[in-house]
């Protein structure tokens, strides 16, 4: 991606503006998977799984009876048939049968022989200790031994992120501690003079601190809790606040730092990360809202300055730190922009950056309709209460006509 | 729905297979919205708000500058000003402006008087106390006091199922405790002689309990923790395992048991439940897997007796588990199949039953593909790696082209 090359060529002020499609591209370059860690079955849902999972014998593990009925040899043309035993789900009775003789045998029942057939008990007729076949035709009506998997066959690729099913399917091979990605470690400051915690009622001039919950619950998308703090705009307040963190910042795969807006905060978060020996990547993109974005790497460690405003916060979240998420999690298929059309006539605003909009996409005959939703400045959060996706609408496209095609982003809840 | 009345009608035994919109319809229309928990903000992400979400005060609550700069007056056409004061955001600092004199601002802060325009700090060079503006047009780069919302308006609405986004907005009005819906209680109980729990090596003809596992992990897309009980086939021990629940039944908004395959499980489950006080809605379904199903409802109490085939367990979980969840939770856009394409010719195998198969979906060119997972029988658990949803096959339909429309539900993770 040569492109990219500027970024690393250049010295740590990197003041060129990189588009939306190079940030990505370069946060994903730089967030590696991290370590494994077994965790609990139970425990594991949304987690990245790193070790193939293997059937550790056949899958089922015997021939097993796919009906209620009754157990004869397949090359035995009889209709009439003496019952010389019962099998129930979780017995295991081996025998020979002979011409003339039935097992009864329950679904799920393990057959005693090889060679068998299970006529299904609603083909049946029960006389005493007898059974008469009332037709019997080709179906053997048995899940054979690894019909479904061989023993050493894979069941679960290395980089499959795990669904409730992939928990049943893990349960069912009793693998108890799956190999997966362990949690990165997150901490958030949220700094500003004008912020107050949400509970408090601000005085005049000042407004309630929205970012913290916003990242708080970003993160608890994939079970992640970050140490997080609220500090003003000084350095000794931003240090301090860090010190206070639930761990230290060498720790840290992940920094956030929602700054305020202004010009003069973001150099302040930029010079407070080179000092903590931080090189910065990135420090502005194309894009609104977010243009005042900062990305930084200290070994594998990544840290993000992201603007204080709550919507260009939703925005850099979904975009940049959801890939960063993705490369930490080692996640083989990670999130990706697709193609929606728009569901109406849409005015964009001819602005001259690209511009992400929160969006409603939903599934409309075969097709994804996106619809935006409005902001009116990046301070607006309104439009996140039905937003379920980001929808990138190019510079300067003015009014779009319903249909038009537009790449999108879903955001989850 | 004229079409459901049968079920209604019948006594207890409701032996008449349902289709599977019979099954949903009639969940939903037994699934009334659960009462109502105040849930601090930092837990109530996935949770369903239940009262509309108002804005408390204007939003913005006051004037602010959108970038850095100084304010001067609207009315003033001079190009050099002497400046006066300056304001940090947080600061409260009203006070007039008389011609030829300017107010430092940063963004986010408070604007001191009315009629004011905020040039940009890039917009001019500083001579000492003094600024001369390299040039003025018409933005007056402020957001207004009410211009996302009015106090009063209605920012989320009640049946809205809360995202990330949402939870920043409600912080940023100070809504610390959302009221909504709360989490239902839920009982499972997996049945079987031939289950070990999974952490236990099968002797031959055992298989491991995965269901178990499965329903935890379903519902822990929801933040719902089941009381579950793993017990044999007997009444004792099932009423004993009931017992030993974290509540008693009575306390149960949602009971399921895990029976074994065979017919005669099922008829013990059906026996159980009208024992236990509920009443039979729905014995038998028209689809597989799946077609063993029980659906009671004892009051608002609902309970499923499930088929004890895993994939019979994903498929039902998904369809009508997941529509009774919705149906508890009030939200107002209930999951709901929507259509998709056939990403390449399948042979569905022309069973004269509907099938729901495991498959993946994915957005291609604007579109959602589809692709169904093979699976060997309702025992056969290896799609479920991959599997984010599920498709519909009509009965009887063989081989369907690539491109066919297919009605499909999102499975989650």
């Amino acid at each position: 991606m040569p492109g990219l090359r500027r970024f690393d060529d250049m010295n740590s002020a990197a003041t060129q503006p990189a588009t939306v499609d190079e940030t990505i591209a370069l946060v994903r370059e730089c967030s590696r998977p991290l370590g494994v860690d077994p965790v609990p079955l139970a425990e594991s849902r949304g987690r990245v799984l790193r070790e193939p999972v293997l059937a550790p014998e056949d899958q089922p593990p015997f021939d097993r009876s796919s009906v209620d009925g009754y157990a004869v040899r397949l090359d035995d043309a009889a209709m009439r048939f003496r019952v010389v035993d019962r099998i129930r789900a979780g017995d295991w009775k081996p025998r020979a049968l002979q011409p003339g003789e039935a097992v009864q045998i329950a679904t799920g029942g393990a057959l005693p022989a090889d060679g068998l057939q299970v006529v299904m008990k609603e083909d049946v007729r029960v006389e005493g200790r007898e059974i008469v076949a009332l037709q019997r035709d080709s179906e053997q009506n048995i899940r054979f031994q690894g019909e479904d998997a061989r023993a050493g066959a894979t069941l679960v690729d290395s980089g499959t992120r795990l669904s409730a099913g992939a928990l049943g399917l893990l349960a069912s091979v009793g693998v108890m501690h799956p190999t997966v990605t362990r949690s990165p470690r997150v901490l958030h400051v949220a700094t500003g003079n004008e912020i107050v915690p949400p509970e408090q009622t601000p005085q005049r001039g000042q407004i309630r601190d929205s970012n913290s919950t916003l990242v708080r619950a970003f993160f608890g998308q994939w079970g992640i809790v970050p140490g997080q703090q609220r500090a003003g705009e000084d350095a000794a307040q931003i240090a301090g606040a860090i010190a206070n963190s639930r761990f230290p910042i060498d720790d840290a795969d992940l920094l956030l730092i929602s700054g305020g807006a202004s010009v003069g905060e973001h150099d302040f978060t930029r010079r407070l990360l080179e000092e903590w020996g931080y090189t910065i990547r990135i420090s502005r993109t194309t894009t609104r809202p977010g243009k005042p974005l900062i990305f930084a790497t200290r070994g594998a460690a990544l840290a993000f300055g992201l603007p204080g405003n709550p919507l260009a916060h939703f925005v850099c979240l979904n975009l940049y730190v959801r890939a960063a998420l993705d490369g930490f999690s080692g996640i083989a298929e990670p999130v990706a922009f697709a193609e929606g059309t728009l569901v109406e006539a849409f005015d964009a605003g001819a602005n001259a950056r690209e511009t992400l909009w929160p969006s409603r996409m939903m599934v409309v005959d075969g097709g994804v309709k996106l619809m935006p939703l409005p902001w009116r400045s990046s301070g607006d959060l309104t439009a996140l209460a039905a937003a379920n996706s980001l929808v990138r609408i190019p510079p300067g496209c003015g009014t779009l006509a319903a249909g038009a095609k537009l790449a999108f982003l879903p955001t989850g809840w």
